[in-house]
């Protein structure tokens, strides 16, 4: 599954616009993951730099070393090429650049930049194309970006059911395997639903798009999972841990992720106390995810619910964070972000208590906010009964 | 695997002795690969900006949000810590960063920063510490990270033991499926071969140290093989193809890679003379490649061995690059970098011949730069007869 020529013209054409108004030439886009969102073209960046130019009006022209020349042929969008052979080049890449750029008659233009684009790459194109004006307008990309066209929402929704079903995959595999008188470690958990989801995507999607990843996750058990940011280990799972499964997928480049926090065995009363407020907490924050609200404010009344408990301490991060062709990326559902949410907007809410030397408690939905209000995309239950892994 | 306390301490005290050299109070990292480089403490780049801050005289400090706290403790040298709450904050973590380095003394310091920060950091730190001067220095770390200590190549000849056996076990593997009558796909090869190694460093090794990745490889076949930069792919390999493995992986963060290019049952007298011919100019190539040379005139020797056989338009790419913490990085055998070889340096030896509708050819090993001249750390054979797989 992949974004049609009709997403990548739509979305030319706001760029054109917007550039128009800005009185701006064009734009130069260094950032992949934006020459991909707006031309459907996709490379691993390496020191070879690839770079976009849009021109105001007109046809898009991609800069790119010899070794990705046929590969811009599969972009959504089939942009004009400039290629260079290599790097560092006799001639440097972005030198390249601006040469063509001014062949092209861009060498006193006005021309947007992204303010993420290095000072050294800056003190470059400004040397070497020293008529132009540089005008930061990374904004004009990140605006469009954070709210999802319909097509958008449909890879999301389609990676929303991948992100349950490994879910379901890794208990399958934790009780199987439990059953059998060994549990699994979390790296071969890991592993595990990691080669499920890709086997089922190159089995049962017509075209599997391989942009940053297609599937991966975290996996951590007993008392490491009270460190929310752990690399999954060699440790096995044991009858009392809470198991927490992080796990995410992208179809079409485009991301979901469903986390779960699961009893291996029945749970005590302490797990239970701390199991319900996280999910008390979940299911607060995000029922406060509709339009009009501010990011700030949702992740106020989500962890409330967890200081109301008197839990405040075993808070270590946010509530959430925008999901699109990134796992991570804009509004922040945050204290310090005042964005107000807005229909097409896909989010995480995925509150987190961790309890030094016991374990985490986490639950992660990719949660789109719809017209009416928030929906889930992922929807393997939260009810305690469901998370429990008993043999 | 990974590098002790003492290789720490020694690229600070390096790194303090330049800054005192340059004047500069202290150096400003940003770059994660930088930061565990000097440090050991690794961690996956997000939108949280975590940066260390080394002093001229004195303990380095390391910025991070809270998520991250418990993990430098991990760290190969424990810096001081600064912890934030979460991105993007009400106050943002760059801002904290600087309201700490002037509450340390530093607000009227004279600061070393990596051309690599964004122009957008680069105006944000200069509006929140305004009295210091920041000074472009991220040549100092690249400079150390150019030659390599014994310890570090004591990793990359490990690495390259598991890079050799990943390509005896890719091969082991097609045999043996295609004895079965079924060869594997692409994808199917380059799973494989990534598990395989994956599972035997868990086994075999002490500690397995995961900073950017463990383990992978690029596997390519038949008429695809003429595009050097291509992802597996679900096509099954078939008698008559050309196979490229191109596979690597790191030891304590240090990598090595090893590519061969294999022929599904007897070679045809074209696919023959095509091989010999990368065998040559990889074998002048490599030889080349000796302390006091200079990188461009090795990236010459090598591939003017392919023009003289009159394939000069099917060479798509440099000879090779530096490996070291990241599979690509300075040196770069390239006719734009004149950089003089020096022992220490371990980089790749891998030209390529693509013949467009026929298939490639690339053979690349990990060559450590010695005293005596250069020493290949990958060593699986080149000679025809062993690549060849036959059923």
């Amino acid at each position: 599954m992949r974004l049609k020529e009709s997403f990548y013209r739509r979305k030319l054409s706001q760029i054109q616009e917007e550039l128009g108004r800005r009185n701006l030439d064009g734009l130069f886009i260094h950032q992949h993951l934006n020459i991909f969102y707006t031309i459907g073209f996709f490379h691993t960046p390496t020191e070879r730099p690839i770079c976009l130019f849009i021109p105001v009006a007109g046809e898009p022209v991609v800069f790119v070393p010899k070794l990705e020349e046929d590969y811009v042929r599969e972009a959504g969008l089939v942009p004009e090429v400039e290629v260079y052979f290599e790097y560092p080049g006799v001639v440097h890449p972005i030198d390249f650049m601006m040469q063509r750029l001014a062949a092209r008659g861009y060498g006193r233009g006005r021309i947007g930049f992204e303010g993420a684009m290095s000072v050294t790459t800056r003190e470059r194109v400004g040397r070497a194309l020293p008529g132009a004006t540089w005008v930061e307008a990374g904004d004009i990309i990140a605006s469009l970006r954070l709210v999802k066209d319909p097509e958008e929402i449909a890879l999301h929704r389609k990676a929303a059911e991948y992100a349950d079903r490994m879910v379901e995959a890794g208990v399958a595999f934790v009780r199987e395997r439990g059953r059998a008188g060994r549990f699994p470690s979390e790296n071969e958990i890991a592993q595990y639903v990691t080669d499920w989801a890709i086997t089922r995507m190159e089995e049962e999607l017509e075209e599997v798009v391989v942009v940053s990843m297609l599937a991966g996750g975290l996996v951590y058990a007993g008392p490491r999972s009270a460190f929310p940011h752990g690399l999954p280990s060699r440790r096995r799972v044991q009858l009392g841990d809470n198991l927490i499964l992080s796990l995410g997928c992208a179809v079409g480049a485009y991301f979901a992720e469903c986390e779960r926090t699961f009893f291996i065995g029945e749970p005590t009363s302490e797990q239970r106390r701390y199991y319900e407020i996280c999910r008390e907490a979940q299911e607060t924050g995000t029922m406060a995810l509709t339009p009009g609200a501010r990011c700030c404010d949702a992740n106020r009344i989500c962890l409330d619910v967890i200081r109301r408990h008197g839990l405040g301490d075993y808070i270590k991060h946010r509530q959430g964070h925008g999901i699109g062709i990134t796992f991570h990326e804009p509004p922040w559902i945050e204290d310090g972000d005042t964005t107000v949410l807005r229909p097409g907007m896909v989010v995480s809410s995925e509150p987190g208590i961790y309890v030094p030397g016991h374990g985490g408690y986490r639950i992660s939905d990719t949660v789109l906010v719809g017209e009416q209000g928030p929906e889930r995309l992922t929807r393997f239950p939260r009810d305690l009964q469901s998370v429990i892994i008993d043999l």
